[in-house]
């Protein structure tokens, strides 16, 4: 099978069809109708493999988490995904590979109503780019910068379990019910759409927790100008995750484990009576965790009041250890 | 130096500046407002060391070329470019590197008022993906499907001469003005966009010339559902070309060899009296090289009006040899 069957006879299909693709597939570009009126969201992630997700990962789960990091950045942005790129690095052409990729790509995007509009598919070591356009009422984009002294921070979902799976990989044959769960919510995790275009006009800032609470929240303060104080005996932490680590390794997968992809924003008490319409189908639980102070950077309260210290804070690629990480510098 | 001061310090301030620029780099995604009533054109193209370019390449040419072959893309869709997005993996953090790629980068988006508002850089195997989003009006895309049987076949510039500097690389210490001219054609091919715009309305199909005349024709006569007749005799050659190659070998990069980004199209003879409007500055030379003709594939005919024949009429990925190519097959 050559390289142009492999794409439009394995990858091609699996796209969903949009009104708004005017030119899809098989030009030198695509050619889109942007909604009027809107703002666009550009997202854009890359994932090395052996850095991003473990080497033995699943082609299905390399293309569902290519897709799912892009659309977490598109929710933390509170837009509404429309269209997508791939950009596919491959050692050689291997149509079980192609199509077990392709499926799980489809798994994450067309639940999104995203539809797979071209890219480039290239031979060499194995690296996978894409890149997502969304849309948003004009103004109505949430930022990293915005929270203010007296916000209330909240985060969504249960922080920790994907690092929990990870460490835990791979998995063994017969996992724990618990384990199973944690290795779910690694190798698939749940862009927080719905919550994102929820928060609109609701949150003062927003990032989608893909290198860590601490690290996700750093940035909040540092392009916000101000401090995020956590409490840490308030961290939804999973049944799952308590049964199976120790507490002290629950609390740090928690603050400093990437890859969970829930939503981590900051809320104007003024905001607090609305947050009440956002509970419903499709949406995560939200805890409140923290609040915003006056100063810079995060920390994190234990139970005694005291400042939590972490080996490891964040994640920065060039000087940080090889260990998984999802999101780059110039869009996190 | 790590990672975020990488980015923010040496690639950002790169960028030409844009009002439609509503955020740009440093949040979970780019805020891009598009001109009311237009399409969009969305281009996606990935570099790989040692197989887009040469192992010695500079890091300014690589920079360069990342951003040309999509700038390439949208021209051939008649589009104007946008924004940029980039996804970097690099081995190490290499800040003179890094320098270098970013002003070469520079060097072609800033030409074409095209501004980088956001991306990824991780650490691996060197691979560059560049993603612009460019525009036009509705209804106005050149695509590689609308050429009709009776239509002319136009290149621009002088096909060949990139392929002729790939075989010399790498640059002796000093070069003959021919040779130099044609390592320059190679590292730092031009976009054709003024001619792109220009032939919207006017050309009947158009592709940009990345894999080869042959192979790039070929994509027009497939879509279209016709067949192209080139006259290898009318082929342009540049006079460095015929100084430095042999005649047949010079006749062979013309058809065969990828890298010129020069356009290839199709003119309906009813568009004919409105070619003369395309000369002027900036515009390449445009030069008749075949017709359209009923059934399909491509073919060149030579001097006595017999087919040529070549070893390598085009590139695929998977199953070529490890030769140079630039363009992928879901947006070519």
């Amino acid at each position: 099978m050559n390289e142009f069957e492999l794409i439009y006879d394995v990858i091609a299909p699996t796209s969903c069809l949009r009104d708004d693709v005017l030119l899809g597939i098989g030009d030198d570009g695509a050619v889109l109708a942007p909604p009027s009126g809107q703002s666009l969201v550009v997202v854009a992630d890359t994932l090395v493999a052996g850095r991003h997700f473990p080497p033995d990962f699943a082609p299905a789960d390399i293309g569902y988490r290519a897709a799912a990091v892009n659309l977490s950045d598109i929710a933390a942005m509170g837009a509404t995904p429309l269209w997508a790129t791939l950009a596919l690095t491959l050692p050689a052409s291997d149509v079980d590979w192609v199509r077990g990729f392709a499926g799980g790509l489809a798994d994450a995007l067309r639940p999104a109503s995203t539809a797979l509009v071209g890219g480039d598919t290239t031979r060499g070591p194995l690296t996978v780019t894409v890149q997502i356009i969304g849309s948003l009422p004009a103004g109505s984009a949430l930022t990293r910068a915005g929270a203010r002294p007296g916000d209330l921070v909240y985060v969504s979902g249960s922080p920790g379990d994907a690092a929990a799976g990870l460490a835990a990989w791979p998995p063994p044959p017969a996992p724990s019910a618990a384990l199973a769960q944690l290795f779910a919510r690694f190798t698939r995790p749940t862009p927080r759409l719905a919550l994102g275009v929820a928060l609109r006009g609701l949150a003062s800032s927003c990032v989608d927790v893909s290198d860590g609470l601490l690290a996700d929240a750093g940035h909040l303060a540092a392009r916000s100008g101000c401090a995020l104080e956590l409490d840490a005996t308030r961290l939804p932490l999973s049944a799952a995750l308590r049964e199976t680590c120790a507490p002290s390794t629950a609390l740090q997968h928690a603050l400093t484990g990437g890859d969970d992809y829930e939503l981590c924003f900051t809320l104007p008490p003024a905001a607090l009576p609305r947050l009440g319409a956002l509970a419903g189908p499709g949406m995560p639980p939200l805890t409140c965790i923290g609040r915003v102070v006056d100063g810079a950077g995060v920390r994190a309260l234990g139970p005694d009041g005291r400042v939590l210290h972490f080996a490891r804070p964040g994640f920065d690629h060039f000087n940080g250890a090889n260990q998984q990480e999802q999101s780059g510098p110039m869009m996190e």
